[in-house]
């Protein structure tokens, strides 16, 4: 398996120079887009790793899921599901009815970031600062990782330009959808996207999914199973931006990327996947990474339909 | 198990008095909301039946994956895709931008109106009566029913009152998204939306799709195994209207609706399931339906995430 | 003055070459674009022309504010207002809400195609037939030409490819705004696009909508005078499709442009104007036709504002 | 005239009860419903005075042309044409294409608040305190009013609680369309909105758009005339919100209302009009206002259709 990995890493890799990497926050484009790495964690107790699996990357929005499954551990379903929505049809400012003078919350779902700012603002603690931490202790939790930590130069220079993401914040701030200062629940956010990981850690955070809630090697339970349910089911309809409905046919897998060039899978019940080529296609996932997802789903049968 | 779905019938027979019958064509209105029933069929060959599953109500939109999976079979995958989308944002006329004068076409999901329209004229036939009679041909292949037929009422009261579908048909013409006459390919899709179907038909439908691309018992192949995976994608990103993310995490099944009542379940490489209540949520499901199917998916663990 | 316009003309000739002549149906893609002509009728009693201002050219969506006159004159002010709106806002798909499941009709302007369908819709007679034949007539009168009549050639080509039109004829039907046979109001709306008219008959239209209904020379009333500032008012906000900001701006005169390449000018209480040129600016109107316009309203200090 | 307006006042005043006081800022719903008010000043020197015309109220968004007027005088047309928009069709958040990303800047009409932060933010001056001053010196050169100040706890109310105008300043920042601190620019345009005003004061504002820049008596030129042709005609297609149309059919005068109940009325060349009534109908604009208006006008023959 490690040497089909190799190979399968090896083949694709040529796809690397093919995507941009992401340039709307200064610090993104500085990254080197000649990376590819990937680890795999079976149910069944063993670890691969091909390429460049060790490189750190920031998390950006596959922290979504994660910020998720705290909301819904700290709050329980009927209160995330009364405030965020999990239709696949909201863009963020699509969500807005400016006539009617609501905003009609069940379009704004937790993958987009408006709904993960308000997402943001669901998780538990006395200031941001509080809430944050909670959010990264958690995510250690996961990663299995208690040195995981902020890249500080991309959270200073997301911090710095993410105008639109304040807008965002003002809007549901505006539609009484986050509660407390604006500001604070973006630095949330913001800090939230900035966790440095790698292939691994993500591997095992989609371990802890396809398990339905509990760690690598420990079968330790950090979260309640369904809300696993939960989080699979909206990562398939919007995990992959407006590229979801194409990659559920082609690779058939709960799965999140950020502009950072992550890719997180979660096989339900058989595997957890970390993928990492910062090239990005035009909807924002690792060009690269989307390739190697693909043939590996489609040589291991790995499609959920 | 017989008895177990009879428990299940029963104890959601109350949710039949909370939907709605349809009341856009005059014929569908006069239905009898209370009715329940439903079918499955287990890839381990055993068939379960419980309340009104023998009843015949139109298929309507469930006709949809049948449609698609015709128009793979007949045109393969690269021509389906370069004229019809999968991603599950568009509805009809969101999906056009007027300005720039073009149909974003990567935006008309074979499972809305405007895409199944599309679809229907991409049916191999010389003309819209050969067509229908191929999809009705390879419906009767999937049920099971060399007697399956339309119900005429049916069609004529939707022909009759079909305008919305006919403002489709028009601007699918438009923007050279269909071939040859509107007429004669909307009265193909009127014509197929009208099929008079029951629980047992639609199961081994679902079956066809679960067991990619067999018939029940025979277990011979009748289309390509990936275009299950095509359409049982599709379905769970878009089968069941706005409700698609909803249903997805209560329900966990990929799945089609139709106003007629009916919906087809599909638990990839395990069963087929078929259902039947006419009373309608305000999204157009079967209310009672969606119940016995969350139920049941609960009780036997049948979410794929 | 005379020698005032035709300085103008010539001044203006080479922006002939600027514009595009529009192709979207055959018959108005053979046009020559190298022509400029202009009339004015005063309230004083004179007539001034220059250029080509004979040459006919088909009246296209100059036509909507005198089908407009006819459906309030048919129907009176109450009826139109309830059934067809008068904001700036509406483009034809942006005015459907299909979720509401109803039509916004406030925002089906009656300068859009849509709206106009609508107002077609509301001319008195027995039949399409009948309906075209008023409109012909009472544009006849308007434009003091007994022999005024449609060209046979761009009417059938029109017919043959307005697809798009019959998509919004048949949204019209579904949503209850249209009476009769979708078919014949599109027939009359063809028809009524197709009447092939010259700057002078342009002229003496708008000369009746800025002497608030009455004829040039005769005085005799042929629509009250309130409609004038009903329609008036309409082609400040519209008449110059989306570029009607940027025109009130400018020229600051009520007009109506067609992709014929016509445009009428109203300037209250002083002039009718018509103009032809058929090469086509980004947003449908005559480029030479505007140049012209502009000029004439800053040299005569025409601007209502 | 003062008995005529006198008169118009009485009978309008039954109007005060059907309209509601805007209530989106605390400040704003404290306001007595029953005041009406109105000021004539004509170009013939006259000034007509009736009702509570001395009442003071928040100039709210009747502050947008003059602000619109300041940034011309300082930046010139062109510069203000390539940032702001002309068109009538924008509203703040369709503006915006987020999946083109990138705004259209076309559409933010210096009229909806969006283009109206753009606007605050070209007005010159080294920061938010030295650009509102000119901005109150300015109105208080058109006013005719040294004295005219702000409402302090109008200005507080606004912006403690005007998070959505805080979310379009950052999508205006995150496109580039506004310079320097968003929070600056936000506070120059809660002050702006906040000045404390009369009937007289906007009679006297209308009256220099209606003479095309000149004071009232003193005939001192404070403007260009082009300018007022500029202002006057985006009134005109965008002055009175979603009701622009409709008024302008009912009462054709350039006008611009705000929440505050205020209404400037412009009849280019003859009249300036202020008027004072809070209650609001459903569009925002000021319930009885608009009836005085109107009445006003079919009376007096203003139409400028």
């Amino acid at each position: 398996m490690d040497e089909f990995l190799e190979n399968l890493i090896n083949e694709c890799r040529k796809y690397t120079d093919m995507g941009k990497v992401a340039t709307y926050i200064p610090e993104l484009a500085k990254v080197d887009p000649n990376q590819l790495g990937i680890c795999v964690i079976g149910t069944n107790g063993k670890i691969f790793r091909a390429g460049q699996h060790q490189n750190r990357f920031t998390i950006q929005s596959v922290v979504k899921p994660i910020m998720l499954l705290l909301a819904l551990a700290d709050n329980g379903e009927e209160v995330i599901r009364s405030k965020v929505g999990v239709e696949a049809t909201g863009k963020p400012f699509d969500a807005i009815n400016m006539n009617a003078g609501k905003l009609e919350s069940k379009h704004v779902n937790p993958m987009v970031n408006m709904g993960a700012i308000a997402v943001a603002s669901l998780i538990k603690g006395k200031d941001g600062n509080e809430r944050f931490q909670r959010l990264l202790e958690f995510t250690r939790v996961l990663a299995g990782n208690p040195e995981l930590d902020i890249n500080e130069d991309v959270y200073l220079s997301e911090k710095r330009t993410g105008n639109k993401n304040r807008a965002l914040g003002y809007l549901l701030k505006n539609y009484g959808l986050i509660e407390g200062d604006v500001d604070e629940v973006l630095d949330t956010y913001f800090k939230a996207c900035s966790i440095h990981i790698n292939c691994e850690e993500l591997a095992r955070i989609g371990y802890c999914l396809c398990s339905h809630g509990k760690l690598w090697k420990s079968d330790e339970r950090v979260f309640e199973a369904r809300y696993a349910n939960y989080v699979n089911a909206i990562l398939t309809t919007c995990g992959m931006y407006d590229g979801s409905g194409e990659f559920a046919i082609n690779v058939g897998i709960p799965a999140k990327s950020g502009v950072g060039g992550g890719i997180m899978g979660v096989v339900p019940t058989r595997m957890g996947i970390g993928i990492f080529s910062p090239g990005l296609d035009d909807k924002g996932n690792s060009y690269a990474g989307i390739r190697v997802l693909e043939k590996f789903s489609k040589e291991m049968f790995l499609s959920i339909f």
